[in-house]
């Protein structure tokens, strides 16, 4: 048998119950030897495109091999629980848009099937710990070879799999109309802007943009980092995944331009 | 030598703190071929009633080996520390309760010792932190096959261990009165009641429950899960553990019941 | 090839987003078989020296190898990213006093090096995520013996590396004027006053101390652990790092005494 592959496990879960570590026992219950890297548990409850944007960030860093990701509001109803293959490796977690981003950016999903094998479905008393029960399993017997996809259910078309519908910026003569897709711990904020978009209005590095969110209007730099603004001073800058994120060298640019993820933002050339 | 075996590792030491990194640390220095996996460090400090709790729901889903938990408020005084063999494993920790509710239903202790010999405990100035001094050279040793049970110090009566009592419910003529066990992050409240206490009464799936908590009077329906309700609507269903619990299908039961850990409630056949 | 090194990681990153699991994915990528411990990511975000602080307390009780570091304001300015060895092994983090203390504790630097081998940098859109793009490739390749310390980049003089200043206390005739270094999750607060420097006053383990902060004085016995005192009662006792800490049994020192980290505090003898 061929090296076991390392599992990528990506959840809403927190780390406040025995969640996380009960779906880490189950894989070692099945796989001892498989290596089980946590990806995050902190995506907001429920929140599957907050999720699908973490997957899709770090998806690239991570180890080929399994990702198991687990934010499902619909557990419990008949949501289809799903496990895909892509040129990275394997994707296990509910068809809820979830995976889609993350599969899409590693080449895309080339065979999927539904988790349906009794066999690899552990019993339960209840019907809302999918985690545990369905993904967990699945993931072991990919990432240790007990299973090939086509023993985990039925084969399903890759194309039908939920995609995940991502607002785009909509860039005009003078602005961009966008929205934030992140705010980190750090309080820095991601776009949904990426640099070109910023220079199809005639702004590149080193110039103003007016950050007009609501009623405010603020004025930030254009630079290649925090070393390049005095402390305390606002910023815009691509961040490490390559969009354009507003930002305070040694603040809180969520706080200082007033934005949640989710909220909107227009970039104007002043 | 054999394979050595996982450790399951739960606390209350959060992970604000090197605490949970500084047990890891020691095990690794003593068994560097051990696995841990981390069940969860977010118990309420010092709340041995819901670290126990924990450990009970996780114990069948974790490896066979070592459970190491530290819920240890007496930590600094005489309580002892202790370990014990089960069929499932050996569990490590204060003998204050934490580590029986788990021991029992994986078959309970057969032999047990407390922890006193001084060459498995790291010299220390201080006498609080046993996690990092004393239970976890003692599991180390243990999953690694460097020592067995009875070198860990002196052999106590394995029935002399401080059992944890966990409230049962009443159930009478037409009510049951219980007990809110665990809120989870979801806001998932498990109950100390099972579907037979609830089935006496002559209730079953499908049909209604009051739900009383002090003047608050509250229905639910008993489902199976989230999806045979409406978003928002509140529920009662066996959760994943097998036991009753109050939700609100992508709200929080909590707050719709004004339920938190230790609350008393009632069921009542309308 | 010898065995791989452990890698203990500690940042300030917490682990509500995904910047923690990419840095485990890109050791992962480059050493499969290196083991990485997290020794915490809760450090206050981008608290230097409490990171310090804690980096030093959990030193002696990792497995030899590679220190892995990141609490990391100055990145994306010009401060100096660097691998360091000492007697215990490898520190890998920014050059801003970080990692001064534990190396010192651990023998101090023989050889350090600026991490300057293009080879050796992920690629990167922005200059924001030196733990993935710069830290964690480097303390990879230390840990599985890719590359050599010169390998990385320029090699500068070990007492080159920024020290971090720690404050010492001030011991006077009858009182001694400290500093609260550290308030852990259970509301102890560790200080920069060692037994030692009480003893200069006179007193000794069993006697009672002033305890001054700002315009509050409080009295605290000095014993050997909580069990030596009622419940609810403050206290003064060596921790389990050997620094004097203010605690009170089954409560919140840090809420009886008023203090948090950086809090000024006169021990005095009544």
């Amino acid at each position: 048998m061929s090296d076991p592959l390392p599992i990528s496990f990506l959840s809403d879960f927190g780390l406040d119950d025995e969640f996380v570590g009960v779906v880490h026992g189950v894989i070692a219950r099945i796989a001892p030897d498989v290596r089980v890297i946590d990806v995050t548990h902190g995506i907001a409850r429920g929140d599957v495109r907050a999720g699908s944007l973490a997957l899709m960030r770090a998806i690239q860093y991570l180890p080929e091999g399994v990702a198991l990701a687990v934010v499902d509001p619909g557990v419990g109803t008949d949501r289809r629980a799903i496990a895909a293959e892509t040129p990275w490796g394997y994707f296990v977690g509910p068809d809820n848009g979830l995976l889609s981003p993350a599969a899409a950016i590693v080449g895309g999903s080339v065979r999927a099937v539904t988790l349906e094998n009794p066999e690899l479905i552990l019993p339960s008393s209840g019907a809302t710990f999918d985690g545990r029960d369905r993904f967990a399993p699945a993931a072991a017997v990919l990432a240790s070879g007990q299973a090939s996809l086509d023993e985990l259910g039925s084969v399903i078309p890759p194309d039908d799999l939920t995609p995940m519908v991502l607002p785009l910026p909509a860039v005009g003569e003078s602005s961009v109309e966008g929205e934030a897709w992140w705010v980190d711990t750090f309080g820095n904020v991601q776009l949904n802007v990426g640099p070109d978009d910023l220079r199809e209005l005639g702004v590149s590095e080193g110039q103003n943009v007016d950050v007009i969110v609501g009623p405010l209007k603020r004025r930030a730099t254009w630079v290649r980092s925090y070393g390049d603004v005095e402390p305390g001073t606002p910023l815009l800058h691509v961040d490490s995944t390559g969009m354009l994120a507003l930002a305070v060298r040694g603040g809180s640019g969520a706080d200082f331009f007033v934005l949640r993820a989710g909220g909107q933002v227009v970039l104007r050339k002043p």
